[in-house]
């Protein structure tokens, strides 16, 4: 993004300008935690993206450098950057504060326990397993 | 939000849904880091947010339970509740995350610092002094 187009330089501001729409952090959820790299696999996601969202989100998240694009015997898969990764703290914040404040929520209770119990211990074991999982599809 | 109406009870989708756009988690960051209070000290802000979007996201975000309306002296105050106080560490987060990747960021190097240092303690002086910042607009 060119410094005349920012709002301003408050990192919130940078930040929202990124993934400030009710789409972007979906598609990152599901490179976190539900293990899914394909176009196919994020269009299948029960809140049903449409294509052209779907598409247009990749290619900024892409441009931002929080996902990667690679090709392996002709399909296409995402992955998280570092840059990516680095959400995770912040992503797991958003879940603990739903966990707490909505009834319904759907948040896996071990997971809830364990972010309750140890947070920073939760944020190594996922950083780690996204590592493991990254180097399972180049392999 | 009635349950017919929400895309999934996936946390992250959530809160996507209450505050998944670009401007409001920026009224949530001058109620938590500029003490600003009043309808035209959030319009003042430099991202030049319209009046009738300041509007709708302040009735959300009061519908939502994350902000409290309160009319004092004839003047309208929104301060933040228990509810929106705990998505400070969330945007704590959020603010390290921009600070690391945006080499033009805003971010004030000293509160920088201290998070690297410490976390934990920055977001629990910073839920101290928004407790005091809140008891002082009633007194």
């Amino acid at each position: 993004m060119k410094r005349q187009e920012r709002r301003s330089d408050c990192p919130i501001s940078v930040a929202l300008e990124i993934f400030g729409d009710t789409w972007t952090l979906l598609i990152i959820r599901d490179l976190m935690f539900k293990n899914k790299h394909t176009f196919s696999e994020f269009v299948a996601s029960e809140e049903r993206i449409a294509t052209n969202i779907l598409s247009s989100r990749l290619q900024q998240l892409e441009r931002s450098g929080i996902i990667r694009r690679e090709k392996l015997d002709r399909r296409v898969f995402y992955t998280l950057t570092k840059k990516g990764l680095d959400l995770l703290p912040m992503v797991v914040e958003m879940i603990a504060w739903s966990a707490k404040y909505d009834p319904r929520t759907a948040a896996d209770r071990v997971f809830v326990a364990r972010l309750r119990k140890d947070k920073r211990r939760l944020i190594d074991d996922l950083r780690e397993a996204l590592r493991h999982d990254r180097a399972a599809i180049r392999t």
